[in-house]
């Protein structure tokens, strides 16, 4: 468990800055039991950290403001307006994160189901001295080359948020690179040390409208009332 | 639309064979609103093929027999007891399918969601010349592997079934091979021609009890009634 006394370092950054267009509206904003998905993100994240950076599109700032991003904690919350680049979002969120912060989680606005647990498993290994920690859960599906050929999916794991970070670490690369898919690649490509820790099945990203009734279904299971 | 003239020479094989000890039992004859998973993956099938071959283990056929595996048309249903791998399983399962069937479709017992239009997609193919065809969908998740580094997403693909085949070319292969995961991989392997078509999101594996909620979900999304 990490102690209360222990987030005053750790800062989250939420990406949910992309436009939605694959179904009409930024996923992220769609209702999940009485809550957005993006707020449900925030609220976990903010459990686990002094601060969080919530990082919206300029349309969707005008549009909805910031006012329902507040988890009614001594958390910090700060919104900031996004890139048209996850990696540019990152970079955005970055420099609104303060100074002294010396843990810098990522976390992707469309994974409202991340639980507790994942997020302590990435804090814990970012403490033992991981530059990267990235929680990741088996393939289960048979996996194949459009060009040619089965992969080997014992080698192969899909990556999920919250990914943690040294914050020197995830500062130093985005300051020399320009693009990645994933945060901690670019630590990696740094020479940075990358852990991976058990992520949870359960902790889908938002995508299309079936993503959000598989999302509700999930939570019900947990015995979460709406 | 393949006419029903042309399924004569079509046969389908449905392999059931796990033990299911994932999650305490074969997971191909849970409940799916009324209808086993695997009565309903049979029942579909036989809609596009003459015969269809259901491979069971010893201790299912046993246990619950042969007897619900009738979908009530004239297509031919043989139920054989497969092997410990899914490949032997195949080869189990081809060994039944009668000499005169110049299409063979393979099919995993635990998708019983496979729509008629990934059949007709598969059976296109095939009746154009290929030698195996694969439906197949993006993968979503940002995929790495374990020992380091991203793989791109945009050069691989999630293998589903039916796959199809030419008949010849898949008795050729499982004769010359000893196991694979994919039995498209062994064509492949043996120089034929692989094609890809469309899959369907939808068309998922039953692999553990919260998939079949979401498959649930998704029959009661299409509108079919249990």
């Amino acid at each position: 468990m990490i102690a209360n006394d222990d987030v005053v370092d750790i800062w989250t950054i939420v990406v949910a800055a992309g436009s939605g267009s694959r179904f009409g509206g930024p996923k992220q904003f769609f209702d999940l039991r009485g809550e957005r998905v993006v707020d449900r993100s925030v609220r976990i994240a903010a459990a686990h950290s002094a601060g969080v950076v919530v990082v919206l599109s300029a349309e969707v700032l005008e549009e909805t403001g910031p006012s329902r991003l507040t988890p009614g904690s001594s958390t910090r919350v700060v919104v900031v307006v996004g890139s048209d680049t996850r990696s540019g979002s990152v970079r955005e969120g970055l420099a609104a994160v303060p100074a002294e912060a010396t843990v810098i989680l990522v976390h992707d606005g469309a994974r409202p189901l991340a639980t507790d647990e994942v997020y302590e498993r990435v804090l814990l290994a970012v403490a033992a001295g991981a530059d990267a920690v990235v929680p990741v859960v088996p393939v289960t599906d048979t996996i194949r080359r459009r060009s040619g050929g089965v992969v080997d999916r014992a080698d192969l794991v899909a990556i999920q948020t919250p990914q943690g970070f040294r914050a020197e670490a995830l500062r130093a690369a985005h300051a020399a690179a320009d693009d990645a898919t994933d945060d901690a690649t670019l630590v990696e490509a740094g020479g940075g040390r990358v852990v991976l820790v058990d992520g949870d099945s359960d902790n889908m990203k938002i995508t299309d409208p079936s993503d959000l009734e598989i999302a509700r279904l999930l939570l019900a299971r947990r015995g979460e009332t709406p």
